[in-house]
């Protein structure tokens, strides 16, 4: 069977948004998504503690991963700076993150969508001089919150600096949740001859409903790695009218019985939303959640 | 632009499990619902009554849709009665349902689902003999909630009966929301050799999030026509843990993101589903009614 890589993304893109937890409610949260099975988790985020207080406590999260020494833990930055702290924190791996349009990148991290691309460069440079593993994350890919469409030239364009700069992964990110499959289709289509050698992730949140269908249209053209979330938790403080990634429990349902490989164990994926929502406290938005699995042959 | 025909299901799935609303009320609904530009909706049920009371009214409505010479009213119908029903009540469209599994079809209309088909026969003939158009359903198409999953073989015999009866339509309906695009997929192949010229509808819930993909997965197989609800209203009384049908608005967004050509507009969509809200008087599960359309170009 096709195999498709799930990252965890509950412990960064889905408690971003949320008011900061206890180090110990994290841990609860981080225990269960370990017992999913998921062999790749994205920890935290190594920016400003002002602007997103839910992360400030990512050296102490850090300090704690040596527990679950059977997945590749993964750390969001923003800068040199931040890689070099995720790096000294102990992270093997990092996500740069450098959003298409100029409006939302510099409403997140101050810079022009240019000026971000250009620091690939010194980013590439300090993790691999620690054996590193770097991945970019475009955001914005398909459309700012601002300023509408991204023309697919922009993201291109990081791709080809990602490439020649020796970045190790790619992923396109649908940050506000607006792409549907043919939209998705068509950028992959551009991008495939652009990114070399890179593995392809996509990251998708169900803002409009269709963030599934979005995610397996990705699959179906060339995506072999996908972000989620348990229980759909999850938005971006920096993106009006973000909500919650796409839901690992519902992207495990509809990609096992669709015929796909993944490492993931759908119950165990229900139990770790529950602890989700119980760490958060609130209801969370995944249908399957509420539902449960259907009835096994 | 290849074309998808939706059918708007708000006024009979939608409100099947709500409790009854006022006549005016669903008046209200569906001069929103007619001004999306939808060319058929599924009006009411002849039913009984007292199994589903929101559809009592059935005869009332129907005395009321003249207004709508543009649309192809339909009524769904469970039985010969239910039919002759319909027709003296004005339907020129009427669609029998045919649960696949024995114990949905027992609980859902007393008796078994070769008890069902059998009687495609007498409904066809009444239909045709007022030259009223007859499409067949087949409920629980992928699953029962009582017996888990539906032999495919079910369903093929289910449409070479209805093709042999010379029913007009031919619908799967994923009743209780449990399917995927890959089990979608897979039924359509071994459908479209059985289905003869009658075109091939969709019928999906969101139950566990995989609705829309579901229902995108089913155009590429060769489905020509998709129900759908305003804002996702919906559910059915007698399937256990079943929730909202697709919700209009989020599958016109993705069909037409994706280059699919439909008759509804999604401003006016979006507009129905918030009248739809409030008929009802609660939320209704659309992530696209809540976050709204994306920025255009």
């Amino acid at each position: 069977m096709p195999y498709v890589d799930i990252r965890e993304v509950a412990l960064r893109d889905g408690l971003q948004i949320e008011k900061p937890i206890p180090l110990a409610a994290k841990l609860e949260l981080l225990a269960a998504v370990a017992a999913t099975g998921v062999r790749e988790v994205e920890a935290t985020a190594f920016v400003s503690p002002s602007k997103v207080p839910s992360m400030a406590d990512a050296a102490e999260l850090a300090a704690q991963l040596h527990n679950y020494p059977d997945i590749e833990f993964s750390a969001l930055v923003a800068s040199p700076n931040g890689a070099k702290r995720a790096i000294a924190a102990g992270f093997r791996a990092i996500e740069y993150v450098v959003a298409a349009d100029d409006a939302f990148s510099k409403a997140n991290v101050g810079r022009t969508s240019a000026q971000a691309t250009s620091q690939i460069r010194d980013i590439v440079a300090i993790a691999h001089e620690s054996d590193v593993i770097v991945e970019v994350i475009v955001a914005t890919a398909w459309d700012s919150p601002f300023e509408g469409p991204t023309p697919v030239q922009r993201v291109l364009d990081i791709a080809a600096a990602a490439r020649d700069q020796g970045v190790d992964r790619f992923s396109i990110a649908d940050t506000i949740g607006t792409t549907t499959p043919g939209r998705v289709t068509s950028l992959i289509a551009q991008l495939l001859p652009v990114i070399g050698d890179m593995p392809l992730g996509g990251h998708f949140h169900n803002t409009r409903g269709c963030g599934l269908a979005s995610a397996f249209a990705a699959v179906g053209a060339g995506v072999t790695r996908l972000d989620s979330s348990v229980g759909g938790l999850g938005g971006c403080p920096f993106a009006p009218g973000a909500t919650g990634n796409i839901a690992t429990e519902e992207l495990v349902y509809l990609l096992t019985d669709s015929g796909f490989e993944v490492d993931v164990d759908l119950r165990a994926a229900i139990a770790a939303a529950e602890v989700a929502k119980s760490v958060v406290g609130h209801d969370l938005p995944s249908a399957l959640l509420r539902a449960g699995d259907r009835i096994r042959g």
